[in-house]
C-alpha cells in the first residue's frame, strides 16, 4: 500500500458516504482504496483494460519435466490468434483487450498481431548451462519496459498478465526456490504426476540450482534459471512504477515474475494485485510472502492470464462502485446511529 | 446435482476436448457441468440474466434489533429506482437487468418500475404474534410463483436474488435457528454491536422461537417468524424447478429463503448456486449444510444481491467457456500423454 495517507483517508471518507453500511463491500472497498492511492485520484477510474499473454519456450523441456510436447507453446499462440483459447473467451466477456507477445517461442509467426519481442527461440537447458546470456536478460527487461510504455500510450489503466510456455512451471519453481522458498513448499505432484516423475522434476530443479548457485540475486536467478516470458514480465512490472497503471498477476509463472520484481523493488506491491489463487501448490506461499490476497479462488490452474483477467474485472467493479454509487446525502437515505451496523 | 448422468458425462467429454489441460479451469468447469444438467443442453447457454431485489419491512424492528431506522427500507427502494445503489452499479457492469419487487414495504411507491407484490405494510412483530397469517404466507408463495413465470416469459436463463429490509437479518436468523441451526452458529456480533445489544438480539430471537415452537416445519417457520421478501423468494425458488433457469443465492437473508425451499424440496440444489460467502457469521454454516460452495469470498455483507450478481457473472463466464472455446482438434493443438498434466 502506498504511503499516500491523505488520499487514502479521503477515499475512505468517500466510500463511507456511499449508500451502504460502512465497510459492507469488503474487499471491493479495499481495492478501491489501493486504486485511489495508485492513481492519486478520488474516485479512481478504470476505462480500459488489457490482457497481455507472454509466450516462450524453455530448454528445460529436454529433461522431460512436462508431459506436453513443447510444440504446444506455438500451437497455443495460433489458438490465441484464432480466438479459441480460454483467455480469449474470458477477456472478451470481462471486457479486456488481448495482446499476444512472443518473448521467445521456437517458431516463427507470420502475423502482425503477434508482438515480436523474441529474444531467442527458447532458453537453453538450465540443467546444463545458463538459461540465457546477460545480454538476453537485458533484452527481456528492455522489452518489458517497451511494453509498459505501449500500454501507457494506448491508455490502459489496468493490465493483467498471462503466460504460455511448456516447461514454465518448472522454470518458475526453480526461480522461486533459488529466491528463497523451500522446495517442498513450491513443487507439488500436480494432478496425475506419478512419484517417479515428481522425484525426477525435484532432482532436476535442485541440481540446477546447486550448479548455478545464483544466491539471493534476482538478476543472477533470472539469467541462470529464468524464462524469456517470465523475465519480460518482470521488466514490465518494474516499469509500471509511478505510471498509475494497475498490474494484475495470474498464477504460478506470472507470480514468479512478480516475485523477481518484488525482490528488486518492493514498491511493486503498491500497484500489483493477485488476480486469483491457483491450484498450483506453491502459488499461495509466494502470494503470502508478498502479502497479496487473491481476489478469486476457483481452483484454476490454466495460466494464460485466465485468473488475472477475472481479477481485473473485479478491480474494475470496485472502481465502478466508488465512482457511480449515490451518497447518503444525494439519495436521501438515513444513516445508522451505529456506524458499522448492517442494514 | 441432477441425476442426469448421461448429459453430465457428455458435457465432461465436451469440456475435456477444449484447448486446456483437463480440469484446469476448476470451478468454472464444475459450474458448466451443473448448467448442462439444469438446461439439458451441451454446451449450456446463458443469454439473459436478471437481478431481482425483494424489499419488505419487518415488525421485529419494534424490538430495537437494528440500529438503522426502518425508513431506510423505503429510502433504499427509491435509491434502487434512481440507480445509485451498489446492486445497480454491479448489475450494470455485470450485465444483469434489475427488477425491484415490493413484497411488503411500509410505504407506497408511485412508480411502475416497482413490481407490486405487497402483501402488507410489513410483517407483525414476531416476538408478540405470528409474523404473518396463513393467507399472507400463501400470498408470498403465490407471488414467488408469478415472478418465476415472469422471469421465464421474459427469457432469462439466470436469476440472482437480493434482499432489502431493515430487520431481515434478525428474521432470517430466527427462521434458520427454528430450522435446526444452533443459535451460536447463526447469530454473531457483526461489526460494532456491543455485548448488551447482542444479548438482547439473541434473547428476542430465542424467546420468539420458544413461544411459536414451529418445529421443523418450514411452512410454520415462515408463517410465525418469516419476512414477506424472504417467503416470496422461497416461492420463486421452488417454482424454478424444471424450468432450466438457474438461481443464484446471495447472503444471509436470501440463503434463509433458499434453506426454506430446500427443506420443502431438496432438488432445489440442482439449479441453485451460492453466489458468494457473506461476512455474516451464519452464512457459511447454512451453505455447508446445503452443500453449496460460494463462488466468491470478498468479505461482503451488504445484501441487495450484490454477491449473487457477481456470482451470476462467473456462471455466465463458465457457459461462455463451454460454448466458445476451441477444441484440440479444431485448433490443431497437441494433447498430453498424461491426461491431467498442466501445460
Amino acid at each position: 500500500m502506498s504511503n499516500n495517507n491523505e488520499i487514502i483517508k479521503n477515499m475512505q471518507n468517500h466510500l463511507d458516504n456511499l449508500t451502504k453500511p460502512i465497510g459492507s463491500l469488503g474487499e471491493l472497498e479495499e481495492i478501491a482504496l489501493k486504486l485511489a492511492a495508485v492513481q492519486n485520484k478520488i474516485p479512481p477510474q478504470i476505462s480500459k483494460r488489457a490482457s497481455l499473454i507472454f509466450a516462450a519456450d524453455h530448454g528445460i523441456t529436454e529433461e522431460n519435466v512436462s508431459m506436453y510436447p513443447k510444440e504446444v507453446t506455438a500451437q497455443m499462440v495460433l489458438n490465441f490468434l484464432g480466438g479459441g483459447a480460454a483467455i480469449n473467451v474470458l477477456s472478451k466477456h470481462c471486457g479486456s483487450d488481448v495482446f499476444i507477445v512472443d518473448s521467445g517461442v521456437d517458431a516463427d509467426f507470420d502475423d502482425e498481431r503477434v508482438i515480436n519481442k523474441k529474444v531467442a527461440k527458447g532458453t537453453k537447458n538450465f540443467l546444463k548451462e545458463n538459461a540465457m546470456t546477460e545480454n538476453e536478460l537485458a533484452q527481456c527487461l528492455a522489452h518489458g519496459k517497451e511494453l509498459a510504455r505501449m500500454i501507457k500510450e494506448k491508455g490502459y489503466d489496468l493490465v493483467s498478465l498471462g503466460d504460455m510456455g511448456i516447461g514454465n512451471t518448472s522454470t518458475a519453481a526453480a526461480m522461486l526456490i533459488a529466491g528463497g522458498f523451500a522446495s517442498g513448499d513450491i513443487i507439488d505432484r500436480g494432478t496425475g504426476i506419478d512419484d517417479e516423475r515428481l522425484q525426477h522434476k525435484i532432482k532436476v530443479i535442485n541440481d540446477a540450482i546447486a550448479q548455478h548457485n545464483p544466491g539471493n540475486n534476482p538478476m543472477k536467478i533470472m539469467q541462470t534459471l529464468g524464462g524469456f516470458e517470465i523475465c519480460t514480465m518482470t521488466g514490465l512490472i518494474l516499469e509500471l512504477k509511478g505510471t498509475g497503471i494497475v498490474c494484475v498477476l495470474d498464477g504460478f509463472p506470472v507470480t514468479a515474475a512478480g516475485y523477481m520484481a518484488y525482490m528488486m523493488d518492493d514498491t511493486v506491491l503498491d500497484y500489483c494485485f493477485a488476480g486469483h489463487k491457483s491450484k498450483v501448490k506453491g502459488h499461495q506461499v509466494v502470494l503470502d510472502k508478498m502479502g497479496l490476497k487473491p481476489l478469486i479462488d476457483l481452483n484454476m490452474r490454466l495460466g494464460e492470464g485466465t485468473g488475472a483477467v477475472i481479477g481485473g474485472f473485479l478491480i474494475d467493479l470496485s472502481a465502478k462502485i466508488a465512482g457511480e454509487m449515490a451518497s447518503f446525502a444525494s439519495a436521501g437515505v438515513s444513516t445508522s446511529k451505529d456506524e458499522e451496523e448492517n442494514y
